[in-house]
């Protein structure tokens, strides 16, 4: 892929942002994109290929969103940025021109996704790659829910030091407890208020601690949280009052 | 290895396309270098080491082929690429002023090849890096048995989704078949005609389908073919026609 | 980390040592280190983030040193740089304007480490990142024991092809042996005198080598040393003379 974009877009400089989308993990791909994308130059174009529909009728897309362009499948991928997009303009990949010939069914990252990307790179207008894509794809992310007791969240990701990043952000914790401590249970586990960095906490022992998203982590100081305790994807993530709520 | 390129070549821009290669592996090093090669911009310069043979008697080269360099141990790892391309030429890499003062016997990829290849890109002639090499190394690449009935090949690649590339490449097959249908076999699974796309095959069942470097893959849609089936390098594919030939 | 180094430093070019660093193993990270930075450019800017103290007290850094600057949590993970370095300056990472604002508390490479060195690369002052640091943390690096009859050593890390390294100095064996031959144990193993080349080596055999940094390595030529005969870190290694030593 890099290659074939260097053949069309010469200066181009990669950046990865990750290799290890386990395959076909849309939704993960989808987590990993936004923990990282707003982070980079404006302008930047992502090439954002997780794709078990490769080669069938699931349309190639390039989005403008955010300042940034987004070269992916339409699939879902996009589904956190386009949530927080203001507005948003996407095109169809279907002019053949901006594609490599005979392009395979089984690798459009190279022969699809890769050179659009390079030809906007090189000074193709948005508008020439295609067709207006109207309506996108989206996942259904999951959410938290929260009631007047307690609010239930569940893992999205576990980062390779083994950290169980939840759906739960600071912003959604703190406008429920209003200040009020609260406490953090996962499974059967009662892991006490969020620690504030990973040094307060006990070493071997978990805790719970907002972490580089913003979203609350179940970490282990020193060890590994999600093969420890069994975390997992969909474990459930309980927050109740430290002292009863008025 | 990139470290001391820059120190020599400070504008050169690295493209990674593999440290994924077994130690050792020296045929899984030219099919994944023959699967990317092509795609490069005319000029680039391949550094490819693997090589079992370091500080041995073993030449280090550098070639031109096909409108690239090649600077590669004389191991047979350019083998594909010289099968393929016209005029080859090759030189020695026995000019010590092209290498790091005092190379290491054990990591000749920092201390010969990378220095070479850096030259190189900073204008050093090709002929300068050393005396002319003669013959080259060459690996027996396992090639296909084809006979009346039957073409028998074998898988040669398992890519990280798990899908088992063979050396069946569609040229042969469609020019053996001659628009008959095939039927695809591995071990007592028969798996049908090759499909076009991954979504034509049911999810979770084993098909045969021409990949991205336009050879008879096996894979499952959604799962990974190698490890639910046992194929590893040397396991047997047969394509026999679907209904008798004449 | 690349991506806010870029949004301050648009030209930065990066090289990325390793990923593979075990977490919280700052001695493997400052190994590492150890044997690559030595091969870079003059002036070339380290990010060194092996980090289990993050957001804790630990100071943040920049260091000037050997004529290039690491910007490294100040936990030990320079003491080799800093033991081979003459003149050392150091500052503190205490101006938040070279930082994101409201930097995490547990990822402080990207919100601290990363745009202090993005803002060295665009050329801020190195003293205007902060102030002067004075003393900074060390580890204590395992050191090889030297008797009249026996040198001991033990290994320090293993490589991707599982040879184990030592720190047993190819100078330190040589200015104690004085020219006469050593054998290498290992366990209960006699490896016998040191190879010049894996390919000397009996295939599938294990011996002892002087590897790219010029310490004693354990391997086995086509084989994995470290798995096949139980090597980790901390195993002892002794030297000894193959005749009596006068």
């Amino acid at each position: 892929m890099k290659a074939v974009a260097l053949t069309i877009a010469p200066a181009t400089a990669f950046i990865d942002i990750t290799h290890d989308i386990a395959p076909q993990d849309i939704l993960g791909g989808a987590l990993e994109l936004d923990a990282a994308y707003r982070y980079f130059p404006a302008g930047t174009i992502f090439v954002t290929v997780v794709d078990p529909g490769v080669g069938s009728a699931r349309r190639a897309l390039a989005v403008q969103a955010a300042g940034f362009t987004f070269v992916s499948p339409d699939n879902g991928l996009l589904t956190p940025v386009l949530r927080r997009a203001g507005e948003v303009r996407a095109v169809t990949l279907d002019d053949p021109r901006f594609a490599l010939p005979a392009p395979s069914r089984t690798f459009e990252g190279r022969d699809r996704f890769a050179p659009a990307a390079a030809w906007l790179a090189s000074g193709v207008a948005f508008e020439a790659l295609g067709s207006p894509a109207g309506n996108l794809a989206t996942l259904s992310l999951p959410a938290p829910r929260v009631t007047r007791d307690v609010v239930f969240g569940e893992i999205v990701r576990i980062d390779r030091f083994g950290n169980a990043v939840s759906n739960l952000s600071q912003t959604v914790i703190d406008g429920w407890c209003n200040g009020v401590p609260v406490t953090v249970e996962v499974g059967e586990r009662r892991l006490g208020e969020p620690v504030s960095t990973y040094a307060e906490a006990m070493p071997g022992t978990a805790c719970a601690i907002f972490g580089s998203t913003g979203h609350l982590e179940i970490a282990i100081a020193g060890g590994n949280a999600a093969s420890a305790m069994g975390l997992a994807r969909g474990t459930v993530v309980a927050i109740r009052g430290a002292v009863p709520l008025r």
